[in-house]
C-alpha cells in the first residue's frame, strides 16, 4: 500500500564495503514516492513527445504557451505566467524563443497602448496546427492504456495534485 | 470525458483582432491533455518540495540518485542512468554536482579495479537522512489528498505510463 510505505524511511545504513552494487538494484524508497512516480511519468511522456516531434523540437512549456496565445491573441506575459504556474522570467525567455523562431510577436495593444500583448504569426499558427496533430497522436499512445473511466479518474487525481 | 476531448483539436481560428485577451483566459485543449496534467502535477510537487528543502536545494533527480547510491554503494553511472531513465551525460553532471558538495565520491571498486563506483560520503549520508525526512513530510501533504484505495490506484496508473 503506497501510503504506508511512503511514510517509512529507507532501512538504516548497512556497512559500506567497497563492493560492486548488487544486481538487481535496490531502489530504496523511490517507487513508493508520489513525486518520483509523477516525474517518471513525465519523463516517459516527454521522451515519446520529443521523438514524435522530429526535427522541430518544442518543449512542453512552449507548446502550452502557443496554445494559450492562439486561444487568447494579445495575452499579456503575466497572464501566461499565472496560467502556466511558472515565473515571469521563464515566460519572457519562452516568448523570446518563439519570437526568434518567428512563431510569435509582441505588439502594443490597440485597446490599451500601455499594454503589450503576444500574438502568434501566421507561421506560428501553421506550426501550432502541426504540433497539435503530433500532440493528439502522442496523447493517444498513452490514453489508450486506460479505459474511459480510468482516464477520467486519473485526470481527477492529477487535478487534485495541481489545484 | 478526457479521452474524447483530448482527441479533439482546439476550435478553428477566430479572427485575430488586436484586442485585449478575454478574461477569464481560454485554455484551449490543454486541460484535456494527459501530458499537460502530469506536468502541472509535477510543477506543484516540485514547488512544494523546493519550499520545504529550505536553504539547501536539491533537485528531484539528485535526491533520487542519492537514494540509489545509498542503497547500492559503488553503483556505476550507467546503472544510475538506466534506473532513472535519463542519459549518461545527465548522470555524469549530477555526480559531479554531488562530488562538489562533498556528498558523494567516485572510487575504484575493490572487486573489479577497472570499474569505478559511486559512494556517498558520511556527510552525504547525513544530508540524505535530512532530505528523506523532508521528503516524507512533503509527500504526506499530497498523499493525504487521497484515500488509501485512491492512492494505490493513482500509483498503478502512473506506473502504467512509465513501464
Amino acid at each position: 500500500m503506497p501510503r504506508e510505505q511512503a511514510l517509512k524511511p529507507s532501512p538504516r545504513r548497512r556497512k559500506q564495503a567497497l563492493a560492486i552494487a548488487p544486481v538487481p538494484i535496490n531502489v530504496g524508497m523511490l517507487p513508493n514516492l508520489l513525486g518520483y512516480n509523477v516525474r517518471r511519468a513525465q519523463i516517459a511522456l516527454w521522451r515519446d513527445l520529443a521523438r514524435s516531434l522530429g526535427e522541430v523540437k518544442v518543449r512542453p512549456a512552449e507548446f502550452s504557451m502557443m496554445v494559450l496565445v492562439d486561444s487568447n491573441p494579445g495575452i499579456a506575459q503575466i497572464e501566461l505566467a499565472n496560467q502556466l504556474d511558472v515565473d515571469k522570467a521563464t515566460i519572457v525567455g519562452l516568448v523570446d524563443q518563439l519570437q526568434r523562431q518567428k512563431w510569435a510577436v509582441r505588439k502594443q495593444s490597440t485597446v490599451d497602448r500601455r499594454r503589450q500583448g503576444i500574438y502568434l504569426t501566421a507561421l506560428g499558427q501553421r506550426e501550432l496546427r502541426r504540433l497539435e496533430q503530433t500532440m493528439i497522436e502522442h496523447e493517444a499512445r498513452f490514453t489508450r492504456l486506460f479505459s474511459s473511466e480510468e482516464l477520467t479518474q486519473l485526470f481527477a487525481y492529477l487535478r487534485r495534485i495541481h489545484p
